[in-house]
């Protein structure tokens, strides 16, 4: 109920697309971890240059604020900064008494009486270049346990020239041990599913075979004993996860995104008395954005896995 | 991290499948709702007559044990307490040193050195009678504000002759305002991703057009007002929430299950030593969970709704 | 704001005082423990025997539901029920429309705009036998890590022949090592603070020196270094905690109680229109609780330390 | 478990004395709020003035970076930093390995393997400057519900010319409804002894007659229902809490601070292998801290009630 992911390696960010700044605090980091400013400005830059399209260019330099002392964390919270530095927010001046299709603009309004209109505000993609940092230093943390996480895309259509498009992502954990997890509501397929259904615009989740699980026989279904004295299976239909544990298999999972909502062409949107208004997008826009999500599933698996971890 | 699910309705749940008892504790049920035994019992009936080909019949009385007082919700915890009767723990003795394939049974000794190996102990399908509980009380409060939750199967192969299989389930959950949710990280979507993996053998979530939507174009997917003086749409491609908050239009989720994962026939097992051993299941068992999961995921959506309402 | 304690070793509990029982859940006792059954009936006794003058004679033995098998726990929820058997409601029907003073008839109303009125509902002291069970379970935990937790009365006014008293209880935790607690808001004598003033009746909480530190001027007041190459302090003004966190000395606290105040005579309530009505009590209390206190306030230390430990 | 405090109204801070900034997250503020920035600033400037002796000057300027459009909170997380403008770092060299008397050197060694050594790091009196710039939006939330709270310093010994004092602190909020806190564990009172144990020095904490109650007679102790048509009472012996909910009298409370530990004057320190070192303290410090905590208080307080009523 809150803007924090996590219990034990805790995330809290804020930050609307054209304020200040957006950011994060990380409470609950290890103290005497190595800080590696290298790969948290490469980790940003993935981000960012899988994006070229958009015309904003953001600088994404991450500040931080507390929480690291000379090149190694303390065990103190870890604040971040990200200032807005290209904000045009006047592009958006006649989207303040507009809701656009497929945005959280009319849900904003509901839920809070008011919203911040310029760029999507809170419900920006902006908000995934925090999730980057923290994510960040979360790999940190995993690296420092012989864990990799390895996103890549797995399917998208070619994106239409008048359109937009999405597609799927498919992410892999390699080196979790057999073990973590929780059972019953807090199993870590429940916390990688709640982690990737936050990332915008995901609409789909599933660990191992997924759907196609559901059209198998138990026989297919489940995964073989190798019976070579390891714990290991010939097949991986779990996806390395068995009653919300893992098993000591890589862990994999596969996310679907909806295509990009904004497109650029005329768009009917509702005012507030829900009558039809044409709104003429300005600017340029990703028109497909899983390239610069790639990340974003990335740092969102390492925070889940670092939370059971610290 | 925990036996508990919500944050503001919490449930805690408790048990072993051949221990005591089962059951759980609800904290954050409003005070002064009317308790309704019937329906209870008869939510309790609907886990239980989707399976019936399992032999071992249990009773599933719900014993409310603190928490209501002449029929209505105090504000204080509901205890509840559903005996164990009919328990023939030795037929499980011959698994006590082995691991079966698709079980839970390793990686619950990898993660806290030991189980209760008798019928599955915390693992076993048998605690989502506790879920089932906990939900029919969510369900009343839910009623309350005139909101209805409704599962049904939506795909299952027919279930071969030699073997079990999954399938998927379709929730329905109408009645819920536009406002409700939290931004990034806790959005409603999440939440309710969450509570689905976390059933047994849930594999796959997916959101309104969910997977189909990764292969959509943008001017497909986004749902278009209807631009008559509501906030509705015409279609509901994004299954109720943007932003990861209710738009006021029904929320709509579906739920891959894997086959059952226990076949009646001999079975390649592992030692702790990693080397097979052949088991020969004792008993009945279902070999196909969905008739009874419908219900356990209507009771997962309604304890998430309740979270945010209370 | 719930009726749990604690973020690792949580125990929520349930339960008014003359439903079908009281009990709890307690979620994070590590797996392996051995259960002391004898300790626990020995810890309840203690409770119970504190209270002689009490008529009500309450079994209070503990029924363990859950998460011990074979002696042992499991690491899964341990949830146990005590039976409230010698309830004798219609005592207490002419309080159903009263406010008593000192009590929290009124303000349990207020906020849940009903109660149950038999026996002070859930805000009885009988809810602490909840807190001696939970808390002798934590003391299993933190013997395991050679660390004990007594208390003693430290001042009592010999009780007056027509009325009630309080007092003050200290308590001490030996083995505590250095490094236990966190800084800011959740420092570990924060904790201890919130666990004690937790309990009925209490109304004031001091660490090491308390009141009397204010007095002090700071040459007194701090603590010397020994000097012998131990981390130890000659005298123990700050009660074991500097920053938050344990220094490796014993952990020093102090709690005063107010009064009992149900006293055996002609008492002034008021109605719901807050106007006058004479109530005689009937039955008999104790006229003071602290020889039953001592063990609670020793249970909420165990939960507290054991807290940080799991 | 964290440096977050509350469950509605969180707030998580940041930051050690001598690094970049010290600062916080509001999560969970209604939206819609008008904020106060004149408030805000004197606020702070109550903090700043209350320590006049201090010769670090800082500006304490609080900088919004999130959660505030337009002049109102957006329900969004409100970022705040307060840059550390005037920090001379080598003052602390020679504190470096000597853990001081009195003081969270070696116990934050202890917990964390290393520390920012430079002026206290986030074990600094600095840290107090983020609560009560969470504290004075915590006081904008309430001032619209008719609530206030007040701190006035209770007894103070004079400061001997050689050393240093404390003191204690009463607290009064008025205007708090009957009917806010909960039962059990988490009673209103408790979280008020947590919020105000939390603070620097802290060293006690009693309600309404506090320790003076434990040597009252019940009679004596019991507040009198005035009978006069409102739910008032003659005197306010609890505090205004009863059950661990409000009771609609005037919430009050103390808090015992024990004196400055920092004298100007050689301290004996130890080394890291525990053997004494003579080190002479630089600079000058407040040696009575107690005109700085008063808003302090008020800010845990107001923090506190809000975390009920949001």
């Amino acid at each position: 109920m809150s803007n924090t992911f996590g219990s034990k390696y805790k995330v809290t960010t804020y930050g609307e697309s054209h304020g200040v700044a957006i950011g994060g605090v990380i409470d609950g980091c290890p103290a005497g971890l190595a800080y590696d400013a290298e790969m948290m400005a490469h980790e940003m830059a993935r981000r960012h240059e899988g994006a070229r399209s958009t015309t904003r260019h953001e600088a994404d330099t991450v500040e931080i604020l507390s929480g690291i002392h000379e090149g190694y964390t303390l065990g103190t919270p870890i604040a971040f900064k990200i200032a807005n530095n290209d904000a045009r927010s006047d592009d958006y001046d006649t989207l303040k008494e507009l809701y656009r299709p497929g945005h959280a603009d009319y849900t904003y309004e509901a839920r809070y009486g008011r919203r911040d209109h310029r760029g999507g505000g809170r419900a920006s993609g902006r908000e995934t270049a925090a999730r980057v940092a923290a994510g960040a230093i979360a790999k940190m943390v995993l690296a420092d346990k012989g864990i990799r996480v390895h996103a890549a895309i797995a399917e998208s259509i070619s994106t239409p020239s008048d359109d937009s498009s999405g597609g799927v992502i498919t992410c892999t954990i390699e080196g979790v041990k057999a073990g973590i997890g929780d059972p019953v509501f807090n199993k870590l397929n429940a916390h990688l599913a709640a982690g990737m259904m936050s990332i915008p615009s995901a609409i789909g989740f599933e660990m191992g075979a997924g759907f196609a699980a559901a059209r198998m026989k138990g026989s297919q279904y489940r995964d073989k004993w190798r019976g070579d004295g390891t714990m290991a299976t010939e097949s991986n239909h779990c996806g390395g996860i068995q009653g919300g544990i893992s098993n000591g298999m890589p862990i994999e999972f596969r996310v679907a995104f909806h295509p990009v909502v904004t497109i650029g062409q005329a768009t009917e949107c509702i005012d507030r008395q829900g009558q039809v208004r044409i709104w003429e997008p300005q600017g340029r826009h990703d028109s497909n954005h899983l390239p610069r999500t790639i990340v974003v599933v990335e740092a969102m698996a390492a925070m889940t896995i670092a939370d059971y971890l610290v």
